[in-house]
């Protein structure tokens, strides 16, 4: 699009917009088109969430979850059961995990996972926060969530050993089918996995 | 997902993003999490730049267009022949017209189209503000580039009419195959219109 199209404001905010996931430069004119109509009931409520939330978003000091609190929400919610641990690479995990609302537990937000080949050590985990929250005597069972990936795994048997001494259970989420999947679409290794963890019916 | 998951900005930042055009409830929460992790690049200048966009946009008193400034950049180009008036119904299209870069002329946003079924009458469109443009003495030719839909038409006919004794040209767009477009996939109006129109190679 020309320069000369519109003011230098209007695009600065398409080449910014343009950057979100998900939006390319022209869904993110599009975007601006609608918040070009709707400033009042949508651009500006926007802008002022944007602002607050980029003033107030703090990294949790014991779970690495971002909040507008610190510690974050679910770190304060008396609700937890702090005993648990779910590690998680990535507070987008972290989410997906609460949406699922199948446990009640804390978290611990890595950052990463291992990957040699991207240079990621475990000096660029969370580690040292995880191990003295583990071996604190509140918590019985730390549940790696991590991503079945080689980096996932890779990750999950370094803290597996980082906690052989801590006296915790350490748990990882079960391999098998996924609800609603079909077995004709499932790889060979997923298929194995569901085999060897079969349950009683 | 819960309320208690993050903090109350964090929720409304979701909830506004999710009435974006494009974005649902669940690529909003994504946007999010991508705008939290990149809070002083991309969030803290978007904000900023929605703050600036929601304060200064105003509507073209001249042409309809939205911009930052009145007249619009459009309307202020002297590089513009004036002596046409491209009638759009909205931004989105001037702006596609304008990616095409065909014509550099003026523009003229009617912000709807007749629609008596959803009482859409001509009090609803930017009218008396054309006419008198078109009647002005300085405009020549006035492009009528509406959507090729029933609505669209209806208010092409009805500008058609109103103009009729402003002395100036009024012209449609040409209607045909798309370019890129195969025969097989269009439908029987746009070939008929193809044929009628035809041009000597």
């Amino acid at each position: 699009m020309a320069q000369s199209l519109a003011g230098p404001e209007i695009e600065r905010l398409i080449q910014l917009l343009a950057r979100m996931p998900g939006l390319g430069p022209r869904s993110a004119r599009r975007a601006v088109l609608h918040l070009m109509r709707k400033r009042e009931e949508l651009l500006a409520p926007l802008a002022e969430a944007m602002r607050v939330a980029a003033e107030r978003i703090v990294t949790c000091t014991t779970c690495g979850n971002l909040d507008t609190q610190d510690p974050c929400t679910i770190c304060r919610d008396p609700r937890r059961d702090r005993s648990i641990i779910v590690v998680v690479e990535s507070v987008a995990d972290l989410w997906a995990l609460e949406r699922a609302a199948a446990i009640r537990a804390s978290y611990h937000v890595l950052g990463a996972t291992l990957s040699p080949f991207d240079g990621i050590g475990p000096e660029d985990l969370a580690l040292p926060r995880l191990v003295e929250r583990a071996t604190s005597g509140e918590v019985r069972e730390v549940i790696l969530a991590l991503n079945a990936t080689v980096e996932g795994q890779t990750t999950a048997h370094y803290i597996t050993d980082l906690l052989s001494e801590a006296g915790v259970k350490v748990t990882r989420l079960a391999h098998g089918v996924p609800v609603g999947g079909e077995l004709d679409y499932l790889d060979e290794g997923t298929l194995s996995a569901a085999l060897l963890s079969r349950t009683l019916v």
